[in-house]
């Protein structure tokens, strides 16, 4: 039975219930039935949600305000998302990555595939940093840090609310620190190396825990070669390498701040004294060191998103294929070049094809030897295809 | 200057003169002008491909008798096949694989990918496997097989020619030792496991190398579970699990030579008081375990090619989603499937969706965790999308 105190929100007929029913996790404002007071309902209010014959489909959260009008929490229009239910999912998610990880380093919680909609949680040690990116998890965001702090025993725990799909919510963005202590970066141990995250004042949640398995690809390239990461953020190719046996790294990147993190991983992992680092813009930089001559055995690009809308979708295609042919001509004869993608629009076989096109284009032949995309610790469901965001293309060049 | 004593073969106007330039390596029977002293030209045999302006694309070999009539060889149209051309092919593709694993057990060359269009040759330790899949190589199996003694040392070289792509060719089917000695399968090891092949009597070339980063991935899930590996043929994912930590296996197979060699394999790996096998046919020994309501933590289901043609693709991915029912239910609460396929006709899109629809329909839901395709040493040619043909999902059911 569901709590008759709950208001109901009812899906309109012909709309998703059926989907809703196979997997599919959210109901859009246009399925339900939005009638004054479902309008008037809080962002982020539990309900009951039912189909256009007033069957209950499960508990939701509502949010008037969002395209994503309801999420759905539990099949069990009866549950209380309370103390309980936050353990038992959080259980449920850290038991998968224990299984994965040596350490408790990892994205802990990936939203709705862990059960949670909209709810990031990234694990570093002793510290754990929440994105609450759906309403419903920033009103209940203190019995879901409760319950992180009584699983996992960490001490520190940032609320960071910088990213954009909180703006799609009616979310304000926010950052700050919920339990314990933060007194600078903390160390994360990753494929060898020592990583310095930034958890306050970071991009994302200061380290990109998705591209640990291409990090971990990209190093077994690397031994005895010179390596180029650009776009390097803290390092996490470079140092990767550089542990793996890359005789030099260098890393460019658009922030300082970054680089210095990079520098203090280098030095963490003991290969400070093969790291350079260089604050320039990518592109720019690419040409410029094409121009010198210089070459590298292997070569990564891990650019933010260029195609972050399906309305920036060409103009991002056109940019990786950029980027690809840019980089293309700095790399070495039978060395490796490495492009990945985060954008959701840009699916896997656009991106190739923008690579490929400029790898073409700067006159370089190429196998592909890999196709990596987010870690484990980043599940999918598979009703979202969507969520298949990052891409990693590894190629050898002639 | 291309040897004026070769034959030219000429492409039509507007065809795929473009592609070819851009890495294309076909040119199909439709592409060419088989006139008839083209198509008197012996299967096989060398020429210089011409655009339909007589500028030469490069050296081919010609087969009137195949749907690909012409393989690009290579672009330098006065290039000499013989002993140093293979030589500098071969190395070209040993340093990559050198590169990526520790012993030589891997497949050396992958076809185009490796400039050897139709060529297969699978290393085991002082042995190789030579599938030569195209008419040319078929006539130049000599000067190859010389070539690959030459550069690796190994001293037993097996010829397979059972492919079916032999067919497409016009060549008959056989298998010989083309150097060395041979007595009984051959030891590989491989994550941590050893593995027993069959080199001359089985299936393909005796063993899956295209799997190995899968078998690996499901190592990772396997320790302190039961496992249960649906079409093992030699064991591949069951002994990576056990080597692993799984607690049992139960291998399945068609064939018993097979699981005669997978229970080798086991003995070879330490791990015989953990496998057990049994012959029987997958789908009906799914439904009879299911009866018994025996539960595993770890099911694999690697079967063959279902959808081997565009023709057999719906009731192709019928059997994928037939399977994806018979064995979800197989798995314990929080456990792992692992449901591959290594149909080219049935792409990426197309087999998740048969997976998860066969998985809904067992009323389990799911998370995915990770997409696997074939190992870095079966690399594509970015131009021949087709070669992508294995995949291997790995979901975690509720």
């Amino acid at each position: 039975m569901s709590d008759p105190s709950l208001p109901v929100v009812r899906l309109r007929p012909k709309s998703r219930a059926r989907d809703i029913r196979h997997g599919h996790p959210w109901a859009y404002a246009d399925d339900l039935v939005l009638d004054r007071r479902t309008r008037a309902l809080p962002p982020g209010s539990l309900a009951v949600l039912e189909d256009s014959e007033r069957n209950p489909l499960g508990l939701v959260a509502v949010n008037p305000a969002s395209k994503i009008a309801a999420r759905l929490l539990d099949r069990d229009s009866s549950a209380e998302v309370g103390p309980a239910w936050f353990a038992a999912r959080l259980s449920r998610a850290q038991e998968l990555r224990a299984r994965l990880y040596p350490t408790p380093h990892y994205r802990l919680v990936h939203a709705e595939a862990d059960g949670l909609p909209g709810v990031v949680i990234d694990r570093f040690g002793e510290a754990a940093v929440i994105q609450p990116n759906a309403a419903w998890a920033d009103r209940l965001i203190e019995p879901l840090t409760e319950a992180l702090v009584e699983l996992t025993g960490v001490e520190t725990v940032v609320m960071n609310g910088m990213a954009r799909a909180r703006r799609l919510e009616g979310l304000e963005n926010a950052a700050r620190l919920l339990r314990g202590v933060l007194d600078g970066p903390v160390e994360v141990p990753m494929n060898g190396a020592v990583y310095l995250a930034d958890l306050m004042g970071g991009q994302k949640t200061g380290l990109y825990y998705d591209q640990r398995d291409n990090h971990a690809f990209a190093a077994r390239l690397a031994g005895g070669g010179r390596v180029l990461d650009v776009f390097s953020h803290v390092g996490g190719f470079a140092l990767a390498a550089l542990v793996a046996g890359a005789t030099e790294a260098l890393a460019i990147d658009g922030s300082q701040a970054a680089l210095d993190l990079a520098a203090r991983g280098a030095e963490a992992s003991g290969v400070a004294d093969r790291l350079t680092t260089r604050r320039a813009d990518a592109f720019e930089a690419l040409a410029a060191i094409g121009g010198e001559g210089a070459r590298f055995d292997l070569v990564i690009c891990d650019p933010p998103a260029f195609a972050p809308s399906r309305q920036a979708l060409e103009r991002g295609l056109r940019a990786y294929e950029r980027l690809a042919r840019l980089a293309a001509p700095l790399v070495s004869g039978g060395g490796f070049l490495v492009l990945c993608s985060c954008s959701h629009a840009a699916d896997l076989t656009r991106f190739s094809a923008a690579s490929i096109r400029g790898i073409g284009r700067a006159g370089r032949a190429a196998q592909l030897l890999h196709v990596g995309f987010a870690g484990p610790d980043h599940p999918q469901l598979p009703q979202l295809a969507e969520s298949g965001y990052l891409k990693a293309l590894f190629f050898r060049l002639d």
